[in-house]
């Protein structure tokens, strides 16, 4: 850290909704993390939101009392020089691209989601060229700094920086592992600290491959219980469908929220339909709900990160990225559940790939620990998803229509390679002015 | 080989259909392959087919002149004494069970199919126990002899034998990969000897990864020609759905026809549905042909296999398994596609788990070719269909009902953990006296 | 834990001149671990020194006023019964069984030493087969229960109790990485905290594959040092010969004193058969030193560890012991340095071997950290002494001739066929008694 | 090929003594592989003895009456054009290199040998980036051909070759493995075709991990004779010196001549110190013998393979590499054992690296068979010379000072970092001519 001049943080995509979560961060964390300038940046279209969410930010920082400077700008390039951290939150076409994601798929009677199936690839597809460049400039202007992902697919994303850019301290973040800690936690009515959990997998194809309360192995009970009892953990973007308890009982790891739509397709894709009927899809009630956030955001004698915004669905997800700031600027060696290179911590995953997995985080950036061989069962899933992460993201950095058509195919959501033609015609072109590689 | 009794080979289920193409594979071959005895082994529900395939077996003998003895017998310990090799191919529970493998999924709105899916999971776990009985039986009795095996589902039943079998000199062969090559060369209008063709994966889930045409690498060529002509490779048992060309492209590798069922899932399923409704599931058809063929073996003019066989859809199914036998017996080291342990054949694969690819046959048995790294495209689909093998060879082999429902849950063509119980009870009940392990 | 009983420690060979380090490290922990009860436990052959050290144990006890109860028994199974820990330092054989481990290779022309070439391989031979015995009781008596072992050579025993065990809560601990963290930090002139280091190899053959100081990289920096200044880190029982600077540079990582014996055979030979001419070789240092501490300890006014014992060459050995102990009791999630379960932590050894790396210590137990891929230049080395562990546990459990003569010919330090045999043959002879399984 | 102009061959290093064994090699084969034109290539410097050569292989085929034709050229690029294979043969420096290479070291006490320790790296930075140009060449003027290297070190130069050349289409050939399996043959006194012998390890550290006689493994059998018989199955440039029995029994596995440099590493260097006292190093030997065969290839009424040669040392060499160029052109699918990349064939060595193991010879080149694990106890040592190989390839093709202290040093025929440094020292100044990278 450049500690003479103080910590400088720039944000990406900072006029998100998500920004007031990420200042509350690093106000609680002031002592521990002086963030000295907090740089929140932005693309023109989105001046009249990152205005917003700016003033909201001061407003924070003036009531907490902590000497942070919040700049604003959209001159990515002088934000950077000098950066300790960058975090990086954005939505390449923003809601409207995502509203496209759900319901062009669902037209065609696939899952229509942002991080899975054709839409998550899309989304992939839009982003991924824009994190790049990003990383491009990090590696000129402040090579020191590590950037911080949490914009989805975070799996896709995480996989394609560390493949495709040259700047290689790269951390990808997600909500998922402290949310599932978190429910297990609640489910076994302890706290926090008395459960550990070895998480292996990808990004929201994650599982607890085992559950320790105290010196204990629970993972048993935990999938009994979460079988058999009216908890069902979930998050808010996906439906509460049950899980089979005898399978959950045979699976013998903890699987994500996001498994749902692998192990419970038909009845996601009914429930999906349902909502694209009446107009109610994710991506629509997330659009209502930021709405209203904004216009939240807008009252100046708000000062606070108003409760509402838990209603949005990424809670924690900004928390997970103050968490590793920190873990790293004070050397913490805690250990957290991040999307970095495998390096042999999941032995049948290529060492090169990204994987989300228990490290060790310290000064010199997260460590992945060891989870040793995961369960047969699991195996083929995470690897049949890392094809399509990896796929996905050679197909964003060429701009390939086959490599794009080659992805789609071998996803599990997608039943056909001619559906697999039918929505990557469709969502091309729905996407168009967001894809300059695929129009060359 | 035990030279001085002459070679004895053992064939268990031998009233099947399939055996007069065996009979006449070791016709041909006499000269290289000197069989004295052919033991034609069933079980007393079969009598009447064995008694009619074994007086047929006897007139093509005769007619050859070869001095080749055949025995019929229903004891298979007898028959299994100081055999040289032994192969099996049988059906427990005959056509009617197959029958209830395809239509009962197919009722739940599931692909029903004898090795794939839920109807490939339940024919795995009837045979497994039967099989590894026999390996026992050969171990004890004549513990030289090599196994070769054409039962299906020829993958699951491999992999079971080489975990949970005390006898090692196991092989699975199978007719796709010789369909492939043969319809690959007429394709490109040339002898089959001038076609080389690299297989790699798994039974029903192979890939031609690299096809040579003499010394020029022809698979982009290969590739073309299969999405864009007339010809789509294909056999009996799958429907002739055609690919989509730039899949096929973009996929960079020749798949087998079964790799329908997994990337045209949704055309595959319609077709199916059809013939549900009208009663011609593959299964009804194949007993219709089935009692033809009985009826026209009985006949005691018949001195050859009669041409309507090859209808049937197992054609090579024989041939492959003479060849097999007569390169060990002549030590040809000529290369053949086998089921064999991976032992690196396959780097992404599990180093003790059965692969399907190109081999050297010595006198020693089968030694896997590398095949290199698979490409990533095609990683993910063969280690999840490796994943669903394993769990169910375990299931079969422990009469799990949690592994019975994890292994459907996590196969492909199978939407849901809740439609996986589902399955698993009606198929359970179907074939309940075919499953002692489950019902003890 | 047994919180209720409160924390039981088993110390087996107990009377050990080590011991009052032991107990030191449980008195200045006692706050953040309150052993009540450490049990002292030797064979009858080591009742005057189990006596002496006892009393000495009690003595330091009492001076510290810490409720921690002392109990000295020869009955292994009586102290075992429902042990949270149970610590391991023996010398079966006693020192006059390393002065043979030492002298009789030398005589050879070999070089003598107790964990490395054939003197190692004896101390593995005599020592495996009665871990194994206590581990089994572990396993009976308290299957809770963690053995940490600090018995040499500490890599073979640990690759034995993993393989060969059915206890599987094993941990070996050496005092080596601590003692190069320590003179690193000396030598960067910073405290200890501000140093990390990556550590990846085996025991007695562990490297700092990265050296960090705060967030930068100073491995080069390190290795510089180490070459041109004064400073040569090593430790008691090793030569203190200087590396060579340029061969340092050219290995990138940090090696351990240790590897002295295979980077300067020459020179550390010539060394040793210096000190075997005139009767000095460790060995018989040691056992001076042991005659000389053992008079120290029967002061009835001694009731500190005295300051001579840092001579003994064994400094922070049982501190690391209390370290690990302390760390899984507290669940304290600190990196420490471990022998354990590979896991995929090096990935070019073997998943189930024991191996010496960084690892993060939890409640339940250490889990390793990634160690990312081993420079090409020591993985051969690793190796091939890993190769000479395996087969040297596998001769110690078997007592094979065949595998003991096999791991001596295969040891770099051996310098023919020939001349393992010859020096197997003395060793055997020389140590009949604590080789049973040899002489049956 | 390009069958319309007919074969083509280029030997770089025509001059070299065994090109008539090549050129015998080629009579031998013309009806299966009809070389239209072989091209003799050397340097000027070796003007005199290519003239030498070339004229008795014009007589040779000429006497054979095979319409073949000798071109003799300094122009290597001119040969190139067009060429359907490239076998390379050459000694840069010439035999007084290899005398340096083999007295030096054993002046400072170590090993001298061409192929091993000091004077094998040496060997090979000589050599490796003259293989290089003319690898790049073959790249540009002949990219369809096959480059047979059979130039020493051959392992380390196909390591060079696989991971440094853009033209991959590389195999390198050595005679050991044939010797080997017909040493076997004779010991078992049955033909070579009915032994077969699964190859696996490196070049010159190649061992037979399983022999066969018919369809039984009679691997120990062979170890015992081996042991126990008058017969030592060894090469003419190694001494005949005898295996420990017991020590080959333990192996479990055949070593290859080249062995004993490692397993009898002090008997090898007390006869090479003895040759070296007397002026008999093998190199001096070989350069009297080398003397006189010139003087037979002179003399213009020989016109065959002079007897004579087998005494060269190089018996067998030749004709492997007109082995695998028939196997090549013939498409014939048989087993030999040679150098090629790894991809998993030994799935303990690194998948890019080159192995020398048994392998399928197409019509598309070699395709390695899977070897399987290889036993624990030879593990290490081809690890740790793979670790020397990588390491002095790189210094070969760097010039690094640093990568060459480093090969040397992790050798374990160089007994010290300190040593390493003299005898590289004295190494770089004797050949400094021919290292240019090394003297920039």
């Amino acid at each position: 850290m450049n500690n003479v001049k103080g910590l400088k943080i720039v944000t990406i995509g900072g006029g998100s909704s998500y920004t007031p979560e990420l200042v509350e961060g690093f106000i609680k964390r002031y002592d521990e993390l002086p963030v000295k300038e907090l740089w929140l940046v932005d693309i023109e279209a989105g001046r009249k939101k990152l205005e917003i969410v700016g003033a909201l930010a001061r407003r924070m920082v003036r009531k907490a009392g902590v000497p942070m400077e919040i700049h604003l700008t959209f001159d990515r390039r002088e934000a950077l020089q000098d950066a300790d951290f960058v975090t990086t939150q954005m939505r390449v076409g923003l809601l409207d691209a995502r509203v496209k994601d759900e319901r062009i798929p669902l037209q065609l009677g696939m899952i229509g989601q942002e991080t899975n199936g054709a839409g998550g690839l899309f989304k992939g597809l839009r982003t991924i060229p824009v994190l790049l460049d990003i990383a491009k400039e990090i590696q000129e202007l402040c090579p020191q700094a590590w950037l911080i992902n949490f914009t989805n697919p975070a799996g896709m994303v995480t996989e394609a920086l560390l493949r495709y850019s040259e700047h290689k301290k790269v951390i990808g973040v997600c909500n998922v592992p402290f949310n599932m800690h978190l429910s297990i936690s609640k489910m076994l009515e302890v706290e926090m600290d008395r459960v550990r959990i070895d998480f292996a997998g990808l990004n929201h194809m994650v599982y607890g491959t085992h559950v320790f309360l105290d010196d204990q192995e629970v993972t048993d009970k935990v999938l009994d219980m979460l079988g058999n009892s009216e908890i069902q953990m979930t998050m808010k973007n996906i439906a509460p469908l049950p899980w089979n308890p005898r399978f959950l009982k045979s699976l013998g790891v903890v699987p994500c929220p996001y498994h749902r739509y692998y192990y419970k397709t038909k009845e996601v894709l009914e429930d999906e339909l349902e909502a694209f009927k009446s107009g109610n899809t994710r991506a629509e009630i997330v659009k209502k709900l930021e709405e209203g956030l904004f216009e939240l955001y807008k009252d100046e004698n708000l000062d606070i990160k108003p409760p509402q915004l838990e209603q949005r669905g990424g809670a924690y997800y900004s928390d997970a990225a103050c968490n590793v700031i920190s873990s790293i600027y004070n050397d913490k060696k805690d250990i957290q559940v991040l999307n970095v290179q495998n390096k042999g911590s999941l032995v049948e995953i290529d060492y090169d790939s990204a994987v989300e997995v228990s490290c060790v985080v310290t000064k010199n950036g997260p460590v992945p620990l060891n989870m040793g061989k995961l369960p047969i069962q699991i195996q083929g899933l995470i690897q049949q998803i890392k094809s399509f992460e990896r796929i996905g993201a050679e197909a964003a950095v060429t701009g390939s229509y086959d490599k794009a058509l080659l992805a789609l195919t071998i996803n599990p959501l997608i039943p056909s390679d001619e559906l697999a033609e039918m929505v990557l015609q469709k969502l091309l072109e729905a996407h168009k002015e967001y894809l300059p590689r695929f129009f060359q």
